[in-house]
């Protein structure tokens, strides 16, 4: 067999090849569309959710059932959000506008306890609103900063691991989660997140008690003398 | 020239022009990155946003230039959000708690007047605060539902033709897109567009006022007895 011969028989088996790929792939998807990734992760809650059970989210190696008399093992959107916001195994960022909700305030002191170092940038106003679980989170130990503007840090997003963003109208309270019309968007799309990672450093770095502003030496000394 | 020779060059031929059409998407992608669009469209603003004068948008045909002493021609978060909401040509479904901004405003109105059908779902409670555009949009005869329950309609969402989303922590207010921190996401991804336009739908039924909830006959019947 020719050198030319050979050339054209690997040619003409890497068309065939080529089209079979292609057709499997166009068959497969027909066959089972939802099996097929469509890239990154994308997930849209809408609230008020379903009350449920949310201990098995945290304790879930427990052989004992919980006794409570809530629905056990219901998936709703709030109980979606815990385990996104539990997931986090290498960071927290969180910048929240109010931050009242039991529930999501124990999986961040279930993942601070975890070693997972978590950041929280919020509302100063917000922080002193009944319920808050700012200071508890502050005792633990959890580095929190507070935009002290005349306005709204109205933010309500969440990146976890530096790749997966939360974000929506929801604040991180009760009435949010049981009672009101809200959204959440989860997505690992790189053109969504890196915008928010970005934003966050630029806020947390803004709102560092470091960087306020002291008086200048002249302005000491000027206040010395006058 | 035998059949089998032709197939083998034909085989050839679509093997080269595979590869080449590989080769060269490979080299466009390395030399002009941005022009490449990575699928749907998908963007992030933060605010709040430099004041710009948004005249242009609203008469982009217009010989004359603005007057005011705001900066032109500058491209800020609200000229951009500004821009996706008057790109609308076949819908505009718009769910938002607060609603005071007059330049939204007046997108909305010069939407309506250029035939597009818009449906806004907004917070009732919230269409009585001061400076509140509710009023002037009704009476322009664009269809506003109200969600009157005791809790807040608390969403940030529209959909343009049905197919872009706008979401994010931003209330159509002057405060929100000029003081407060806040974030808007645009994006055309279809797994995070058709939730929100099912959910619109679903609060638009809920909400519609001829199906609120009128006395039954054998209730109005009971009421005479008694």
């Amino acid at each position: 067999m020719s050198v030319v011969q050979m050339v054209k028989i690997v040619g003409l088996g890497a068309v065939a090849l080529t089209l079979s790929v292609e057709w499997l792939g166009w068959l497969f998807c027909r066959l089972w569309p939802r099996k097929i990734s469509r890239g990154p992760l994308k997930e849209v809650f809408f609230f008020p959710t379903e009350v449920a059970c949310t201990e098995r989210l945290f304790t879930p190696d427990s052989p004992f059932p919980c006794p409570c008399p809530l629905p056990h093992n219901v998936n709703t959107s709030f109980t979606r959000l815990l385990g996104h916001i539990l997931s986090a195994s290498s960071s927290l960022d969180l910048c929240v506008f109010a931050f009242t909700n039991l529930d999501l305030s124990r999986a961040v002191l279930a993942l601070h306890a975890r070693g997972i170092p978590i950041r929280i940038l919020t509302d100063m106003d917000y922080t002193l609103i009944t319920g808050s679980q700012i200071g508890a989170i502050r005792r633990a130990g959890i580095c929190v900063r507070c935009d002290s503007g005349a306005v709204h840090m109205h933010h309500k997003f969440a990146v976890v691991d530096g790749r997966r963003l939360i974000t929506g109208s929801l604040n991180w309270t009760l009435t949010a989660i049981q009672s009101n019309k809200e959204n959440i968007l989860v997505t690992e799309e790189p053109d969504l997140v890196l915008p928010f990672i970005t934003e966050f450093q630029r806020l947390w770095d803004v709102n560092d008690p470091a960087r306020r502003q002291l008086p200048s030496i002249a302005e000491k000394t000027a206040s010395l003398v006058l």
